[in-house]
């Protein structure tokens, strides 16, 4: 028979399984990573304030931030004009570009399932 | 020609735009609502003590914070048993299976490029 003290002597007889998925949240799968990201993938290479417009609410210290991180982890290439003034311009790299099959799906599946979502919400929320 | 002001002109111009994959992070990718449902789909229908254990690091109050959550965004149901002692268990629900080819792809992408985004960050700090 199955009680509380079993299920514990089941579980402790667990081990933490590796989420194969998890390393990727902080590469590409983050509040503001995902946007600049995908903004990127859309429309093309882009100087800061083109970007931050693009972007709506994002302030410049986060974007500077993220870019940088994107740029560390080999998915944005970053370009600098030394003219007079300088320029610089923002670009997905080859290797950002290979998440774009994976935009793609997740697009998909907030057009599907997003209502769903929301009426799951309402539902819950009129129990409670 | 180019210049950072006429840059700033064109940026004026330029609307927000809807980052369509941004919705779907809050839902299923964070970091903890990803593992949680992972480990619901890898391993079916499980205990709170079940879960907590496979999760590993995971704190109790966060595990029940994203269970909640979870269930309100109806992708994962609860199950009460009203045993002596009662019971409670979680699975995925429907709603929360149609994010398995996600997940796949998600752990397609980072077998394949993990090594680069190291590889890439190696780089980066050498020469920062």
């Amino acid at each position: 028979m199955s009680t509380p003290t079993a299920a514990r002597r089941t579980a402790a007889r667990l081990v933490p399984v590796e989420c194969e998925v998890a390393p990727l949240l902080d590469v590409a799968f983050s509040r503001w990573t995902t946007p600049v990201l995908w903004t990127l993938n859309e429309f093309g290479r882009q100087r800061f304030v083109e970007l931050e417009r693009r972007l709506g609410t994002i302030t410049p210290k986060v974007l500077t931030q993220r870019l940088r991180q994107l740029e560390r982890d080999g998915l944005v290439t970053r370009t600098y004009y030394p003219e007079m003034p300088p320029r610089v311009e923002y670009e997905i790299s080859e290797l950002g570009r290979t998440l774009g099959p994976l935009f793609a799906l997740m697009a998909t599946w907030a057009g599907r399932h997003m209502g769903e979502v929301e009426a799951a919400r309402r539902a819950f929320d009129a129990d409670s």
